[in-house]
């Protein structure tokens, strides 16, 4: 509600076109209304024209069920994350095109076609075992209406592999890393290509890995002048963030 | 080089228009011109365009001295970094219009105007101690080409004091949010702007901030989803990055 | 036993009105006497008018059941902490009135009806995972005798929801503030309302979050001034707490 | 801005009473105006009837000496803290009676004498090394207007020094503990008096201490239910939240 | 071997009442035969007369079994550590003496009887949830051959049954302190009584107790100067260190 | 591919005795192909003429039996590290000579017979427990075709042991040294032999271990000079080394 | 204050021997007279017939001098620990016969001699840069009053060095290990005596040695069972701990 | 001193040809006569036609001074590490041949010329940054004997420049990587070279590199196999190691 619309509310108040108390409940509402957007959960917001996101992690699949019932009654796609295989059963039993992603532990129920964009988001990985990340930042981009290209087991200890894709990784709008073990691969990544970078540190490898610090510390220190990091394993995070990037 | 190049080459060596000698050396350097880029500090690289960027931390005045002067012989504008006083007057002294910024602890040093970008960078910051990572966020910004605007002061302690100018944030392309002791600023933006957010964290604080770590990790786990996160301190680094972004 | 008490003893041992040996009694205890209280467990206190607590995590089904059994026979209520469905059944075999929060994992057991405070100590928590941690509050406050108003899911990220109840908390005498992830909101609260606030970091979170260490740090270096924390997940601890607050 | 204050202002546009353009005015700032309180630095808030406060640390002598010579055109008491002895000759130079504690490190200013409460906060250090953050927490909780009772040096290793002074601990309605090295001391007095406890570690010490880790995981952990805790060596945040306690 | 008897060889050697041959073998094994000990387990040494140990952490069942099946054949009694039940009933279907301490995890054979010492080894506990520790240093302390004197549930919440318990403690030759939490239990003992005092911090807490790492840090950081601190968990390494001292 | 088969190339074309299409391809594989090796897990490489390495850890056991299914097309020797029982099964029904290595968790399958080198890789282990680790590195070395001997038992709590062994420690041409807890064995051999000595810290332990942190430390901080170290519990990443070394 | 006396005390007061406010103050003091030992600083504590001790690190030169000043009025040997040049000269402005140990950074006045033990305490570094250690520990075993042999320099990198002086380390009561860097040494000797060792890991090192936590982990960790650990640095607490033991 | 000599001595002790008394000392030297070393500084050891190596971090100039004149003594070569300027005037004073490199902090002096190694260590750096680091290594190699090709600034954020290097980097017999930050570029050589790679982490970086942590945890963690790592900024260590090796 921008100033104009404030100014026109006055004036019909003064013009005796509104009544006082339905005017006063509009103007209570105001620091929320003019925010735009409604949330479920509070972890992962949905704006308008946005699908509707539910983290599953931490609920019972009675909770995500009920969840996205109430979902289905709006005309929004939805994406669960981090969701498990008895969620999605339970799911798929109130709607039965619900899709399930084992690898990227996602459900996706699409209710509009959404129209990919032009420009891309290019998501490489550093391994194979990077797979459940590179699959979560994947389908949430796509369902985010982001066309995309996955690059997958382009480590640097192999690094001819790198360059035989460079040519695609150039021609992204955005670029999502996804790298466990050091993290070398976001670095290197940022040295030849002039694109915005999410990198994401993954929790694979042993050891004095520590859970994923190993690639954090490594990307937040990289050498290179365009990345920058979200969380670790948080596929979704980066890209819903290329996400806003590539439809700039 | 892409392919039709290469086949192009190899056809005026089959048709003796060009030695083997002349065609070995091209194919021998292939895999690094295509790359298209020089640098001179491994730290942080320059492109085409771009100013030439020199880290001073680390640095001796003389060795400060001399690549600046080296970089003079080119026609680029130039961008010192973690520069000290006695750096500035030593470079000073071989370039009359380098200037100063003793807050970022940045030499600027303009060859040719730049044109400015008409979409910004917001740049927040959650308090005035924040002040050297603003400072050294704006000058990179500002010499890559990019209109900046600053925000300063508007931590989450007086919430009311960031509504107030939620409207130039809203307004910008890419927003940088600087903030030290427990960084909950990113968060709150990122709930409230739907624009990419780059997170510093600064070391800004005392005992259980632990030079910064605090406010580093209460940004990576932040709750709101377009946030991602460079070093802390490193406003160059952010600065760089909503460049990239910005110029989309 | 205060200073008249010890020299009327004395004077009735002087008057003949007591055996020495029974007044060696007394004053032996005399040490402990004097403090006024009693205790099962060494981890969580009774006190005269207080419940009596046990701390069921490392206990096994058989030993809980035996202390509440204990317990039963004197005539105070009962809360039992972190406490499984197994030795909810276990007590509930030896007292039927027992009630079990299966989300706050507690077993209360009403003796005596107490009378609730008229100041109410304000329960929030950012979102609707940390509510474990919100259920152990709430039990825990309102069995030591305090009004309780639960305010859930209004975390950072959406803060105009948190603004909607902004009223609520300005009413309460104590503020528990329940958040993980980043755990911003116990400053921005600490911002808004000049009441005592009690920071509880939730282990709510992935990567980064290193089990809570990560809003532990934020509420410490939280830069509002009112907010002191207790430790991760412990929402017994900041209700007992808020009730010594509460009802001075 | 109350509903009532809403209703009322828009019957006056509804009876012309107001200009459209001013009603508009007094809307817009709804959300700021209502939160009653401004600020000139954001780590520290100043609410009304409170000393203004600055943190020093970070700031220049003039920053310093001109912040508060901003402050003294208003009428309120002033408090600085972690200052130098160079920032209060600044400050002395402007006004005469300013007062330095050197070992709290405060300078403070008293325009009009405060009405110091009835009841007291006991504030307790376990060594004589502790003292730096004693008396910033004595100087922050006078200025505030309480009472102060401070007991020195009754750390634990010598406990019977500790009981000597229980009576004036058990007096207090706030007790505020601090300790460095082990910090025990906060988890044995919670275990002797029924009152709130702020724990406040410090950074004395060496070797595994890890600059007040040590204290802070001890008082975090506490096994003394009525235990809460603020950041490492912050005497002013323990006195600040100490105060509003013991004025509820 | 002592030079005496070196020279006393030589001279043998000299006098032809023994052959080259066997005093080179002798000789061979100089560096390893004076120690005058062997070992089993790598981990937990045994002497002269000692019990022979074995550690059962990442044993198999059989391993276990088998390794007592041998030390079955000398004339040693047995400790067994950190042992399941199933360990224990292996052991036992070759040893129907053998005893199982399933709280403290320990198996037992007596060969020999021991003559326990006349001073004693006090054991104390902070808390009922630090018994599987004080159980294994109970044990480890008897077959090593010491009295012992188990003093439990003495946390410092409740310091005043501490008091109640101060002479046994103050009795003993050695004193073993079990705490887990805050660990404060070393630091008020070692404050109390003048006798060699061995901290075993314990995993038991939870949060920012980080597995131990908050009572280790404490016992290492205590202001009272007789104490000194083992593995966290480690009651047998207590045990044994204490049996030393209370044998000297 | 050299200078010289470039320039041969070329001449070919120029000769037109290969077509330009031909040669293009060539000359496009040349950054990848001049590499000289091929990878089928970006996590361990294989090179000519050595086994091909699968990671099976995090891998289901579908994926280990395809991967190995597409490896026996081809006539290398395999190793697959970090493999469980049903992996080997799987494996097994596709291969009948594969065996399995149940304490260093590896399949090993022999196409064509190694032949051992004549120096050897010495594998020292602390205690018993480590012997997953000195399984993993001795099948690793062995099937990289080095002879190795295995001296395990011999931590620095009883050195006379070592003593024992130190004639076959000194004749190696490498040493790897495994220890967990405090890993004090790698400095006391870099103390006693002028070799290479690779250390492998394991997670063997409890407590302050932290998962390996404690050995990987003191090993990192040997006071002997001749010490490297590879990641916690990487036996692979040792041998693999220790190979290299070997064969020089 | 015993039974019998208690119960005296009181027949006295039946017996009108004694008055009964006389009594009172016999009572009132019962729980801290009855502890028989006085500090002056809640560090180091001191006992009857132990020197008065001072630790002097965060202290003025002004306070360490007039507390001697104070000490001196007393009987007793005086220690000063931590203590700097400049506190040494005033010391001795105010005491000539005070002696400084520059490397141990002690000050020592004597007022009665002392009677050494016959045991000895062995204090054993692992190399010079532990000097610092080794003196304070030195000099506070012998104005504790023990008997001490000092060994230097004889780390486990040059493992003979230890052996050419195994029989002083066995013929001590106790052992204090001194070790930086990977703290090997505490293990090696562990594994050689029966006696309690301490052991006192030191800064001493660089980068992965993270302030002494690498050997402080390393001690910790030990293989050998009769090693316990004070703090890093902790030369005095170590010979304070040693003392007792020494003196059993 | 093998089986062979032991029974020759001890034949010709029977033979009457050398006394009892001679005997008896050369056997008890045995365990340190064999191992043929002597040391000066306990943590950096010199053999048998090494150069003598002082460490002089945390030497006071005089001790540097006097050890370094003992040496010359000797006939030896001799290297010292972390010496300052200070220092190596005082060296030179009494040796005018001494030589400093100011940026490897070294100080080297040569008695005789060594022949150096046909095979040659490459050294490798990430940035300009690490030449104190490359600078220690290259002089600590070559006083060893050892061929030594420096290749620096060749981070992976501009990995052409490295690539321009390889031939020189694949000629080498053994390969030191010397990098801060996010310590990548050992991942990337280690997957293109196929010889032993020592890496060394340094301290280069800020915030969240924590002192050279984010590199070392980045190489213990490398995705290339045949990568080991030494502590933080150890030059030394590496160029060592990386001589043995280069020997064999």
């Amino acid at each position: 509600m921008n100033k104009a619309e404030i100014s026109k509310l006055l004036q019909r108040v003064k013009d005796n076109e509104i009544e006082v108390e339905t005017a006063m409940g509009i103007i209570e509402d105001l620091p929320y209304k003019e925010m735009g957007f409604a949330k479920i959960d509070n972890h992962r917001e949905i704006r308008v024209g946005y699908p509707e996101v539910i983290y599953c992690e931490g609920k019972t699949v009675e909770q995500v069920k009920s969840i996205i019932e109430f979902m289905l009654t709006k005309d929004n796609n939805i994406l669960a994350t981090r969701a498990n295989e008895k969620m999605y059963e339970a799911v798929k039993s109130i709607c039965a095109e619900a899709q399930y992603n084992p690898l990227g532990r996602t459900i996706t129920i699409r209710k509009r076609e959404e129209n990919l964009t032009d420009s891309y988001i290019a998501i490489i990985s550093a391994g194979t075992s990077d797979m459940p990340v590179v699959e979560e930042a994947a389908e949430t981009a796509t369902i985010l209406g982001n066309r995309v290209e996955k690059i997958i087991d382009v480590g640097v200890a192999g690094i001819h592999r790198l360059f035989a894709k460079i040519d695609i990784i150039r021609g992204a709008k955005v670029v999502i890393v996804i790298a466990g073990m050091e993290g070398a691969l976001a670095s290197v990544i940022g040295g030849l290509v002039d694109k915005p970078i999410i990198a994401v540190p993954t929790s694979v490898g042993y050891g004095a890995n520590f859970g994923g610090l190993s690639a954090l510390l490594s990307m937040l220190n990289s050498c290179a002048s365009g990345v920058s990091v979200v969380n670790i394993d948080n596929g979704f995070g980066a890209a819903y963030n290329a996400s806003i990037i590539n439809k700039l």
